[in-house]
């Protein structure tokens, strides 16, 4: 059932895409996409009989066989997922087995399988800091799962983390999932410290609740020391990780995954058996991954020896001097101004975020395309419940670097113009 | 939800997929899979450049640039929907746009996307008969979505259909869609014809139901006259038509999908409506279909002017050529059996179905494949309700026809050895 919260945020998505598309020369900042110059896909094809020999190789057949085995239907959960468990402990510190990962049609499969599988009575929901991440709610919302938001600020988080527990348990609901993006947070860029993980960690075991810990851009810390994923700090089987190849490698290769511990808080059987109800639903919602797309990715990871540094390296260096570029121009533009104007300086990730003065909304993104040829992104787009409305998400992923000073620029004139319009309304 | 049937479909499921992995000499004919000889992959991927040409000319830019923004996150109903709707019309007589197309990652999705979205009231139920397809009922009771099943024979399917929708609607219920496979249905292989099919569309307009109508089968007949989709039959907006490639071409594509009538019930704005709302659940399940995979299709289809039929050609003359087998080996093996024992003949199709003298379940699989390394499916377990004891289906798709006759006479071993036991018995 979508909720009135799920229908307006897709109705504000779907606002955003024809804005995009009514202004085509307009700078984008809102869309957070991979940079296009980096996806390398005719050469990532020629992957694909690598992994085909290997298969030849496993199963005791011809490449020729097993180029027909893959393109046939498969395992459920996958059929890279060695590869992958190897990949995940070299590149993210993630240590698992392959039969404790489910591959899916990207990302976005694995969380809506983990919600589904994790939040199936009403009284059951999932909590996420206030603003998160839209294919994290719009799931939950369009199937009737309720999102608690929690609010508190990094230091006071997992006190929050409790104490909403404990509300919950009171009404009769059960918290039985946590999201979040510790790792340069879509839509903040924020960076949750080894403290706070491990704060975090100690709740979820006690109050028995699911970290949902998502990683998409773990790999592109541009400076700063790196912080270990929830999911290796963990003791006691108390998060699922995410993860994705839609930015290391490309989104269209479709796909991601979950990892479920070896325990659920020390319960190997419970592990299994969420695996295999993830598996289940799976089987009814896309059947299994594309074995072709997982060859392809398989036949990455053999030609790159088992990690991605390699072919992310220029790809993090590209990102650093956009986030560089944008820091420069924002300083530039909004150095001497005065209160209220202030951005955050993220250690790595595709975004960064900036507050206003005034409330920017769904008016003034028209405006600001309409009168600027730039567009920003409210964050309070991301919002479980309204609050953020005087900040803006500005992604530096996918606009051209040579855009960016241009980009900044004009938003400094809208925000310029907007402040003294206002202040002659006043 | 997961719902008690539910669940012991998922277990009999996998317990097929185990006896085939403790049994792997034995001959099964349980297995619906399409035939692995077809399956060209490395050939069908290098149609990909064909299509990054059609795209680099519609958008205007470089082989290269177009190759990048394929490899991009992409619309999320699909790129390639307008070749799509015109091979649909060329092969399977089925006229649609592009715009009411929402291509899938694989056709498994865009049904659980079409039950998501029709059934979202407790009381808004999905029709089928009994027994069908495990795909569709797993979805539904995977989401707490009530299976109502028909029990009728066809001839007297259109007034099952309307007692069953109007006693519904006595119980506070309403039909809201009607899960069909009109031809050559798994699992029975059967054909609906040309007039039960009207028969049907008229009770569907009249009581407002949506058909639901599956055709992954509908281009391998092997002989008798085509009867035209229920789709083409409609004049009042009341099919939706489910397409695959899986078959076609094969599984490891994942590409399948919907496609909404013009209006629904006499309704554009709704069929529009109902288009955005499966649009917007897809892109919290699985953001947009691999574009690489659709490239891959899209590059089929430019390089064969449009239609499958030439690579289709084949692929029937196998499975008709296996179908004959079968029913060959079944005339020799029970032609003069007594009693009890029936199958019929279907004109297309990957099965067929079996009527024995005595209950065929868990069992009786498990016994046939040690004693006989033979495995037959059980029609009970495509059942509803528990129907369907005594039947089994044989699928004559993916086993090698060499086998065929082999894994018949065992099939006859078993069953005269289980009959001189049920006699001694008695």
């Amino acid at each position: 059932m979508t909720t009135q919260a799920g229908a307006s945020r897709l109705a504000v998505m779907n606002f955003l895409n024809e804005v995009a598309g009514d202004f085509p020369n307009a700078i984008s900042l809102a869309s957070g996409r991979p940079a296009e110059a980096f996806f390398d896909l005719d050469h990532w094809l020629e992957a694909i009989p690598l992994y085909q020999r290997e298969l030849a190789t496993r199963w005791g057949v011809t490449r020729a066989d097993a180029g027909r085995r893959l393109a046939q239907y498969g395992r459920t959960n996958g059929l890279i997922n060695e590869l992958v468990a190897a990949q995940l402990k070299l590149d993210e510190g993630v240590q698992t087995r392959g039969e404790h990962i489910v591959i899916g049609a990207g990302c976005q499969e694995a969380l809506a399988l983990c919600l589904l599988s994790l939040c199936r009575a009403p009284n059951e929901v999932v909590l996420a800091r206030d603003p998160t991440y839209i294919g994290m709610t719009g799931v939950a919302d369009l199937h009737g799962i309720e999102i608690v938001p929690l609010y508190a600020k990094d230091d006071g988080l997992a006190d929050e983390l409790r104490s909403v527990t404990e509300r919950l348990g009171n009404e009769g609901k059960r918290a039985r999932a946590f999201y979040l993006i510790p790792e340069f947070d879509n839509p903040t860029g924020a960076v949750l410290s080894q403290l706070v993980r491990q704060e975090l960690l100690d709740v979820c075991a006690e109050q028995r609740i699911l970290v949902l810990e998502d990683n998409p851009y773990g790999m592109f810390r541009y400076e700063g020391e790196r912080v270990p994923p929830m999911y290796a700090l963990d003791r006691s089987g108390s998060v699922i990780y995410l993860f994705t190849y839609s930015k290391t490698l490309c989104p269209a290769v479709r796909i991601g995954g979950a990892v479920v511990p070896d325990t659920l808080f020390g319960d190997a059987a419970a592990a299994r058996a969420l695996v295999a109800e993830l598996g289940e639903r799976k089987s009814f919602l896309t059947v299994n991954t594309s074995q072709l797309n997982q060859a392809l990715i398989g036949g990455v990871l053999l030609a790159e020896n088992g990690t991605l540094q390699r072919l992310v390296t220029p790809q993090r260096d590209h990102y650093r001097k956009n986030r560089d570029l944008m820091l420069a121009a924002l300083a530039a533009e909004f150095g001497g101004s005065g209160e209220g104007i202030r951005w955050n300086r993220p250690e790595g990730g595709f975004f960064l975020t900036m507050d206003l003065p005034f409330r920017f909304g769904q008016e003034e993104v028209l405006q600001c395309a309409r009168e600027r040829h730039v567009i920003p992104m409210p964050l309070s787009f991301f919002s479980l419940s309204g609050i953020c409305q005087e900040s803006i998400r500005l992604a530096f992923s996918n606009v051209p670097s040579a855009q960016i000073a241009e980009g900044v620029a004009r938003l400094g004139q809208f925000i310029l113009q907007y402040e003294e319009v206002c202040h002659a309304a006043i």
